[in-house]
């Protein structure tokens, strides 16, 4: 049974894609030539956020079965890898829309009144579904975000937030992680007495130096208590330890990973964890850069007794991030001469059948 | 009378836009993933390319009528700069599409045919209007390119072709500058005098240097009567001189907007022919890169008796450049110092009222 | 008399320079592959901000002679964009740096103590030359930084932060804008009545729309009074107004720059201004990204007593900001059509000499 | 025993650094601002290159140590990672180096002379050490790159072209792969009868289907006759088949990696065959770019009676390929559904301990 031959243009829907751009402007009879770059920024936008969404379709699939199979792995890293790639292409997007001066986005500025990108639902949904919990936005003039949502997107942000996250799924994820029973032992026990031997020394060594003086001994002795102290964050036999968001098993697997990331069974699973913070470095990169952006645009608001979008975008830059606990993983590592020794049969476990 | 209040995703036709995404593979009943990228990356293409002619509309406008106001000029160079900027940020799509594998591109490749995106209307009218001619394209397979367009689209785009290119009003502009003509004689003969001086005092420093050996002597001499001839290109009292697609007057006036550059009349001048110059490079670099793409993707393609796609990309990369004049003008560049000053008269025609 | 042939490594004095990579690792006997590309980002970084010293050099001696020629003018804006260029590719050495994983670094980390990037001489001077003073700069850990810095390098630090900087022969040529002068009236003079006329139409509006509901036309009414109060920002007769650092004249000339931006004689310093805009983005967004990075590779620093780099280096990226005022003036732009008709002899002053 | 404390200027040896640029204009007291630049470019390259160098120091050990170890293999393709991004990088240097005009560069061209760009040792040190064969190398006006060498530097780059390449190290490591035996048969004869079942297959469907017209159906049947006799291309069995540069071995091991991607020993192995390719498609952009750019700085050259520079890089952009071999692998690829499914003691030997 032969197929039709495919066209181009039908393939891609172009008479569908290429009516969609109808400026306000047009609209109201003023001349304002900018505002097509206005329109097809934000549309393009919308084509990759909905990229981001059906890779996350199959991300979470993927990783929500359990147990994750090997192919199933390699396929979450991949889609989470591109969708960096396609963040990084966003946050190019807007060296095109700078193009635009202040002077002619005034132009037809006012037309948009009250359409904000506040009212992106794909956005929402991909913050949503990564893992930024309901509670943890921050509010933009009292107002919560969702309420700038239309009922029927607001219903639909209110049901993503309703399933696991990409966070959870890790979280529950890294918790099942086989390799931290390290034979009546666990990893825990043996990197804290790695972690305070390591500290040890680094206390005899400043005790036994007659060449540090004596304010500097105690100054660099104090610091060396507190570092012990801070360890204890990463140590707690409780799940409810320190302010991290993840687990405190979940954590130790993170730590296991990152010091033992070469071991076959670790590659992937450091190479996801690597994945989601790019993914969260340059979001947050991309926050940070769009409220400049709009500082350029819009300079200081006036006159409207609300909060300035910058300064809003700015402050969800650092709020908004949900993979900051991977980042603060770097503070408890040690030097690779002070970690501990992989115990033999778990090597052996982490290693591929056609070595043995 | 109080406008209706714009919603978001009203104002961007998100119901059309998203909904424009209809994979063959998902028709056919295969799973294939990846189809979903490859739709969205040549949509995004698809609207900036919709962002580019709008840009060329107005330019086009602009530059195209006599005389060339101010403001209009500032337009024009804008909206170069622009499309330029528009360039750079396709290209880079290229990094979110090659995290598609070849072998992921399989699962819906055959699913396609024969579409292709030499099938892109809006990219041929951008070749097109920037000043491709029809008889330059090179044919693919033997078959003119136009002929793999539907009726309608074809229609479009011989239209496109019997209006002034780009090209064409830059050469007729070009023709018309005010500055060549230095009272009496023309800034041509200048030139002209200032080039053999030159290369005159060239060839005298070689024949009383007694260091140079005799043969390195000779050769140094040839190459400098080589020089000599090869000026002829610009100097030629035709019109039709040395495989220049411009004008022989144009190509004066290109050299003399390089030449005085920072004069008042000529930044504005200059700055055209570099964002054209701009705009060149970069969409050879992006047919070029697009090869290489292709190659990585399909390979040497194998058993259709066709020409190879990447390969027959790889030729257009050079010769459907359309500014390559522009290029070849830095070859009869002579040292600053060796330059022809501005006549008095001339140079103050070239300033600000303001400073007179 | 016959030069001698220039060899490529004699040339970039490639034994010097290839031979200037010393990790102290090497010397510690430790194996820590990634030292090198620690030094090499950190040299590549300082290359570019001898480069960028070297355009401040001639940019602060074209900018710095009274009048500033057309020739000058074009050299200080293509040295800006200049700058600007390098910029956005020192940023991108960070990809680069990234590839190094926390882990990896911890295998030198500690052999670098003290050093620190704060004590990068040719940074701290290009900060303070583009106009950062010395009272606002963060102090870090309660200690100014420049006492960070060897006495050698401390002195050369001081010296530069005595001449005027890149801001100051701003301010200074901004207020000496010749066509402010509106022939008995002045530019502020037009403006404010044009301000004050389109607020007063919309006052008008918001008061005879029976459409409105009186609470929000309260509410909008409301807005329009404080829009009008601060305005008198930038109309206020003496020159220390409103928390600007710039002058009021130089507020006043960048803001009549802003607007007629197309007339030939506004052409050149609106694309200083831009240029100033793009350095100060470039920076903030490269400060903020060094503090993501910097997050990510050490954590929150833990058990030193001190300040965290990461948080330090984020509170720079916005206090640091040198031409704040000029994203401000987007605040006090109005509509194309309400902005003043330029006198008919204002604008031929502003024309070429050609055109008349 | 206490570490002197490190000073940033000292560890970056920024005295030795900082005073390696010594512009021959300054020599010949001629003002040629952009050759600052040009040196700082240049170097900043060479001192990429070294980093370059030092990965491949440390690649070449442990790709070249037999058995290549876990460890070995996760280095061996982080260093290949990095190398591809730091060639992003020195490309992105072009649009920094861009900023100088051709008028500009003139100002001290000639002062260079005959100093080039093909004089870099450590360039060609890595084209060499990447697999660059000597006898590939183009000629540059009839003579070999080497010639334009120092004595020197000649033998430096003679010595490398001595040792093994990483094309060689790739293809032994490739030959070695121990999935190929599948008990009794091999991958070659499985994927063959694949191969000719799914090319039967396509040819039934044609030859049953009634609506397919006869010349269409004979000129498919042919294609599909062509196809079948191209793959014979890698079912050779002797290695020196089919144009690869490659042993048949190789081709085959490099097939079966990208088939079987997913299976956990097949994972670093594909990622090393991605970044391979990664290093090419970048280095041939480099060159292709570099060839523009020089067109644009100088124009066709004349006078010189030699090859034109930018026309000779742009023949190496093909001509210096080396990883080739792996982009023509796309060529012999079939759909998902017809690749022979791995035998499930292949299958369990790719695994890990873990799961058995």
């Amino acid at each position: 049974m032969a197929r039709a031959p495919v066209y181009y243009g039908d393939y891609l829907k172009l008479d569908r894609l290429l009516s969609a751009q109808e400026p306000e402007s047009v609209k109201a009879g003023v001349d304002a030539h900018d505002e097509m770059l206005f329109i097809i920024v934000h549309q393009a936008y919308e084509l990759w956020f909905k990229q981001i969404l059906h890779e996350l379709d199959r991300i979470e699939a993927d990783f929500g079965t359990i147990p994750v199979t090997d192919d199933a792995m390699g396929r979450v890293v991949h889609g989470l890898n591109r969708i960096h790639e396609i963040l990084k292409l966003v946050v190019g997007q807007l060296d095109v829309l700078e193009t635009m001066t202040p002077f002619d986005f005034l132009d037809f500025r006012d037309l948009l009144m009250p359409a904000s990108g506040f009212q992106s639902l794909q956005f929402r949904l991909i913050e949503t579904r990564l893992g930024l919990a309901p509670a943890t936005r921050v509010p933009f003039d009292d107002k919560a975000i969702d309420e700038r949502l239309s009922e029927r997107d607001r219903a639909a942000f209110r049901a993503a937030g309703e399933k696991p996250s990409l966070f959870d799924l890790l979280d529950q994820w890294l918790a099942r992680t086989p390799f931290l029973d390290w034979g009546g032992a666990t990893f825990r026990d043996a990197y804290r007495a790695a972690v305070e031997k390591h500290l040890a020394r680094d206390a005899e060594m400043v005790r036994s130096d007659p060449a540090i003086p004596q304010e500097k001994r105690e100054r660099d002795l104090r610091n060396i208590e507190r570092a012990i102290a801070s360890f204890s964050a990463i140590f707690s036999a409780t799940d409810d330890n320190g302010g991290w968001r993840l687990s405190g098993s979940a954590v130790q697997a993170a730590l296991f990973i990152t010091l033992y990331r070469d071991k076959p069974a670790a590659q992937q699973p450091f190479r996801l964890l690597a994945a989601l913070m790019d993914i969260d470095e340059t979001m947050t990169l991309w926050r940070y850069r769009h409220a400049l952006m709009v500082e350029r645009m819009i300079g200081v608001k006036i006159g409207t007794g609300g909060s300035s979008g910058h300064a809003y975008l700015r402050t969800t830059a650092e709020r908004h991030r949900i993979f900051g606990d991977l980042f603060r993983l770097s503070s408890f590592l040690i030097p690779r001469s002070a970690v501990p020794e992989l115990p033999a049969q778990v090597q052996a476990r982490m290693g591929f059948v056609t070595a043995s």
